[in-house]
C-alpha cells in the first residue's frame, strides 16, 4: 500500500496554546481531533530554540553539534544528509510547502562543482526538499527572500505594492483605511489589510492541497512538509481573527518577581532585550496575545479544511500526520519575549503523531510523557516508509514504538537542546568570544540543566518547581545533581554521530568472527605474527569457524 | 616571490627514533640537518593514534570529532574542506606523492552527483590532493589498492608476480634465494628481495623530485605531500639496510612489570593483542627493531638526496619543509605493539618545521616544547602562503609565531587526541556498544588524561613519571587533577568547530553597531518594538552611530 506523510510545522507556536494541551480560552478543535486520533507527546523538545537551527535539526534528524547550522542564516553545509535524501532512497517524493529558514551553502556547492539550478543543487539549497513552494515569511525591503510566489499571487489579486507581503498581509488597517505598521506590537489588535482567504495561512494550506493532488495524480508516495509561517511575528491577523479574542482571554503571565533578582548573566541579558522588556508589560501582552491566539485559531480552521480534504480522498487511511512547531514563544513569561532560552515555553513544542496503521489503534487519543525530540521525526518517517534505521546518521529515534504502545515512558534518558548566542547582545554583555557563546540544555524530565562556558549553570527542578521560577544553578545543595547532568552531557559529547559515511554495522558484523580469529588474515594483512606456525594456527582457527558457520 | 611547501610524512615513525631526538644508536644526519635549519617540536601530538583518522586530521586541519573519519577505511565525508581546498584558493598546486589512507565517500558523491573522474571528484576522493602518485603501501591480495603505479614500475623492471609489491619489495630472501613471508616478524632480519633503488622509499623520493620538476617547470607554487609508507610494517628492508643495525643497537624496552598488574581494561585488552604479546618478547624486539631502524636510515639517506636536489635548484630559499609522522610505534614499550593507546611512543611524533623566511632565522636549530598538534600544519601552510586564518574551519593554529620566535611555550593549554576502538577486540572484551567505544586523550603537558565511556580514566603525570609507568586514573589522590582535565575536555567538546559555512567574523563585525542600536532595523526586521516612537528613537540611534562612523 502506498503511504504518505503530512508533516505540519507551525512557527513559534507554544506547546500550551492548544485546547488539547489545556489552554483555557483558546479552542483548537481540529488539532484536538488529530490528537484524539493519534498520540500527543507532552514532553517534546526542539534541538535549538531559534528557527534555523531547530529546523535544520528537524530536517536532518541531527543535533546542532552535528549539522553545524547553529543560527538563522548559517548555511547547512553541503553533503549533510537530509530527511529528503533518506526518503527519496525509499521512493518517496519529499516536498516543501512553506518555510524552512534554510540558507544554501553556495560556497560549498561551488567548491564541489554543484550547479545550484540542477535537481541536486536545488535539493542541497532547500535542505533536501523539492521546493513546491518555498516561503520563509520574512520579506523585509532588504530583499531577504526577493521574489516569493505569494507576492505574485497577491499582485494577481490586485494587492499591489513594492512589498505586498508587508503592505497588505502584514500591515494593519484602521477603521478609516489608515495603514498601521504591522511590525509594531501596538498594532497587533488591528485587522491585517487583507481578506482572510488571501492571507498566508489559507494560501499555504491551499498550496499543500495542490501538492497532494499533484502527487496523488502521479501515483507517488509523498512526504509533504506544510510549514506555516504563523503564529510567528509580525503579530497581525486578518478579520475575523483579529478581534476573536480579547484581554479576558489572555492568561496570566507565568513569571515571578524573584526571577529578576540576580538572574544568571545570560538570562539577565535576554531579559534586558527590548522584546523582553516590552513583553513584560501587561499592555503589550494584552495587545499581542489575542492576536497570537487568532493566528493559531486561523491555523486550526485551515487544518479543518485540510483534514476534510484528506478525508474526502481517503488519505487518512494511508497518511501519517504530524503536527508540531519549531520552538515556542515566551510572550512575557519569565520576563522574556521571543525564545532563545530553555524554559518550557521556548524549548517545548506541541507534537502530535497520527499513524494510520492498525498497530497504532490502541494508543489513539492518548498522551505520552516520554522525552521525545524534534530529531525523532526524520527516523520516524524513515521507519514509517519501511526504511532501515540509520543510527550512524540519524541521531533521533523512531517514535513508532511509542505510537504503537510497544515502549513506554523510560524510552530516552535525556533530551538535549543547544543555542548559539554568538549574535546576541548576551555575548557582548558577558564578554565571551564567539567560540564560547554556546548553551547546552540537558533534561532528564525531572531536572533541566543549562550549561555554558564562562557562566554559572542554570538548573530547574521540574517536579518541585514546574513553573521554573527557581534557578538552582548556584545553589550548593544542587552540586550533585549538576554534576550528574554534566556527566550525562559529557557522555553525549563523547559519543558524537559524526562517522556518517559508514554504518555501525560495519564494526559489529565481524564480532563473532573476531572472537574466534583475526579477521584480517582473510584479506592477508598480517599484523604482529611472529612465524609460519602462528599464522597456520590462526588459519586453522579461521577454517574451523567458517566450517561451523557453514562457509566454505 | 613564489613559495612552496614540502610536507614530508613518515608512517609509524616514533618521535624518538632520530638522532636529533636523542636516539643512541641510530644516526639520521639529514633529518638532523633539517632540524638544525628549522625548529624541532618536542611535544607534537597527533589527533588520532591510527593512520587514517590521524591523516584525515592532518589533511583537514580538524579534529576527528569534526571530520568524522574515525578509523582506517572510514570515508572522509564529501564536502569536508581539506588542506588542498584551502591552498588551491591561494593559487597553490597541492599534490600527493605516497600514502594518505583516504577512502572516498562514493555514496556521498553519488548523492551529490559528483563524477568521481572529474577534477573535483578526484580531489574529493583523494582528500583534497591532486594524486600525482597515490600509494598506500598496502597491497594484500584482496586488492585493497588494486593497481598502483609502483606495481607497474616493478613489472617494468622485471619484477613480475601477481603482487610484485608483496612478492619482491616486501618479502625476504634467504641466502639461497628462498622466499620468506615479509609479513612475519621473524623475517624482519632478512633483506627484502629487491635491489634498494627499486624499493618503495627511493622510488617515492624520485617521484617527489619528478613532481617538483614538473611544478617548477610550470612556474607554479606548490605543496608536495611526500608521504612515505615506511617504517610502517611489513617490517622488511632491502640490503644494505637489513643488517646495518643489530641486537646491540636495540634500546631497552620502556616498560615496567607494574604496568601489567591490574591495568585499565582498555589497556589490558590491547596488551592482550597478538602484536603486543609478540613485541613483549625480547626475541621479537631484537629481530624487528634493527629492521625498523634500517627503514628509518633508508628514509634519512633518501632525504639526503632530496635535500641536495632542492639545494641545487635553490629551493631551500623558497620552500617550507616539514618532517613528521602520522603516529608512533610501541615496539614493545609498555608491553604493547603497534599504536592505538596514548603513551608518548604512540601519540607523539617527530615534527620539524623549516621556514626559509628571514623571520625564522633567529630560531634555527632550536627546539620548542610548546604543545603542538598535527592539525596545526594546515593553518601553518595557509599562513605561509599568505592566506587568511580560518578558525571556523581549521581547528589548529599556525605554527609560524613559534617558528619565528614571536610566541613561546604557553602557546596552547591542551593537546587532544581521539581513538575509536569500535573495531578492536577491546570493545568486545569490555562489552560496550560501538557508540561508546571512543577514547579521548587530553594533556596539558604535565598530566595526560585518557577519558572513555564505561571504563576508568587513565592518568599519567609526565613530570614525576616521564616514562608513563604509573596510571593514576584510579588513585583517589588524583581526583582533582582528573576533574580539572575533564572540565577542559568538556570545554573542548562544548566549543565545536562545526559552523564551517560562515566565518566567526560574521558574528563579530556588528559588535560596535550592536552596542549602539539594533542592527536589524537596517533591513527592516523589527522584533519587539511597541510603537512608532520606539522605532524612531532606534532609527535616531542608528543615524547617530552611522554619522560617527562617517557613513551616510
Amino acid at each position: 500500500m502506498r503511504r504518505n506523510v503530512l508533516f505540519i510545522m507551525c512557527d513559534q507556536l507554544r506547546y500550551d496554546y492548544l485546547s488539547c494541551a489545556g489552554h483555557k480560552s483558546l479552542q483548537t478543535p481540529n488539532i484536538d481531533r488529530l490528537a484524539s486520533r493519534g498520540v500527543r507527546f507532552t514532553n517534546a523538545y526542539v534541538q535549538s530554540t531559534v528557527c534555523g537551527p531547530s529546523r535544520m535539526s528537524a530536517y536532518t534528524g541531527r543535533y546542532v553539534r552535528s549539522h553545524g547550522s547553529s543560527w538563522n542564516g548559517v548555511p547547512l553545509r553541503v553533503g549533510e544528509p537530509t530527511m529528503g535524501d533518506h526518503l527519496r532512497e525509499l521512493g518517496v517524493r519529499c516536498a516543501l510547502i512553506g518555510k524552512t529558514h534554510m540558507a544554501a551553502d553556495d560556497e560549498g556547492m561551488e567548491r564541489l562543482g554543484i550547479d545550484k539550478d540542477s535537481i541536486i543543487g536545488v535539493h542541497v539549497s532547500e535542505c533536501g526538499f523539492e521546493p513546491f513552494e518555498r516561503d520563509d515569511g520574512l520579506h523585509p525591503t532588504s530583499s531577504y527572500d526577493p521574489d516569493p510566489i505569494y507576492d505574485a499571487y497577491l499582485r494577481q489579486h490586485g494587492f499591489n505594492a513594492e512589498n505586498p507581503w508587508e503592505h497588505w498581509s502584514n500591515s494593519g488597517e484602521g477603521e478609516n483605511g489608515e495603514n498601521f505598521n504591522g511590525w509594531l506590537l501596538k498594532h497587533a489588535d488591528k485587522a491585517a489589510r487583507i481578506p482572510e482567504e488571501h492571507s498566508e495561512t489559507p494560501y499555504m494550506t491551499r498550496r499543500a492541497m495542490r501538492f497532494i493532488e499533484e502527487a496523488e495524480a502521479g501515483g507517488e508516495s509523498w512526504c509533504a512538509h506544510l510549514s506555516y509561517i504563523k503564529p510567528h511575528w509580525p503579530y497581525i491577523v486578518p478579520a475575523p481573527y483579529h478581534n476573536m479574542y480579547g484581554k479576558a482571554d489572555v492568561q496570566p503571565a507565568i513569571r515571578d518577581e524573584s526571577e529578576r533578582v540576580s538572574p544568571n548573566p545570560v538570562l539577565a541579558a535576554f531579559q534586558n532585550e527590548r522584546f523582553s522588556r516590552n513583553f513584560s508589560r501587561d499592555e503589550v501582552r494584552e495587545t499581542v496575545i489575542p492576536c497570537y491566539m487568532g493566528l493559531i485559531k486561523q491555523i486550526d480552521d485551515q487544518l479543518g479544511h485540510l483534514f476534510a480534504f484528506l478525508e474526502e480522498r481517503g488519505l487518512f487511511d494511508t497518511t501519517m500526520i504530524v503536527f508540531t512547531s519549531d520552538h515556542g514563544d515566551y510572550l512575557g513569561d519569565h520576563w522574556l519575549g521571543e525564545k532563545y532560552m530553555f524554559h518550557d515555553q521556548s524549548v517545548k513544542v506541541p507534537m502530535i503523531v497520527y499513524d494510520p496503521s492498525a498497530k497504532a489503534d490502541e494508543m489513539r487519543g492518548t498522551t505520552s510523557d516520554a522525552l521525545v525530540q524534534m530529531i525523532d521525526l526524520a527516523p520516524t518517517f524513515v521507519d514509517f516508509f519501511g526504511g532501515k534505521a540509520k543510527p550512524h546518521v540519524l541521531e533521533g529515534r523512531s517514535l513508532l514504538p511509542l505510537v504503537h504502545g510497544r515502549e513506554g515512558g523510560q524510552w530516552r534518558r535525556y533530551a538535549i537542546s543547544e543555542y548559539d548566542y554568538s549574535g546576541d547582545m548576551a555575548r557582548l554583555e558577558i564578554g565571551l568570544p564567539v567560540t564560547d557563546s554556546r548553551l547546552y540544555m540537558i533534561t532528564d524530565g525531572r531536572y533541566k540543566l543549562v550549561h555554558g562556558q564562562g557562566v554559572p549553570p542554570m538548573l530547574y527542578d521540574l517536579e518541585t518547581d514546574p513553573l521554573e521560577f527557581v534557578d538552582l544553578g548556584r545553589d550548593p545543595a544542587s552540586a550533585a545533581t549538576i554534576s550528574r547532568l554534566r556527566e550525562a552531557l559529557l557522555h553525549w559529547f563523547a559519543t558524537p554521530v559524526n562517522r556518517i559515511t559508514v554504518s555501525n554495522d560495519r564494526f559489529t558484523r565481524l564480532d563473532d568472527a573476531m572472537r574466534h580469529f583475526d579477521p584480517l588474515i582473510g584479506p592477508g594483512i598480517l599484523i604482529g605474527y611472529w612465524d609460519e606456525a602462528e599464522l597456520a594456527a590462526e588459519h586453522a582457527a579461521r577454517a574451523a569457524w567458517r566450517e561451523k558457520q557453514g562457509l566454505k
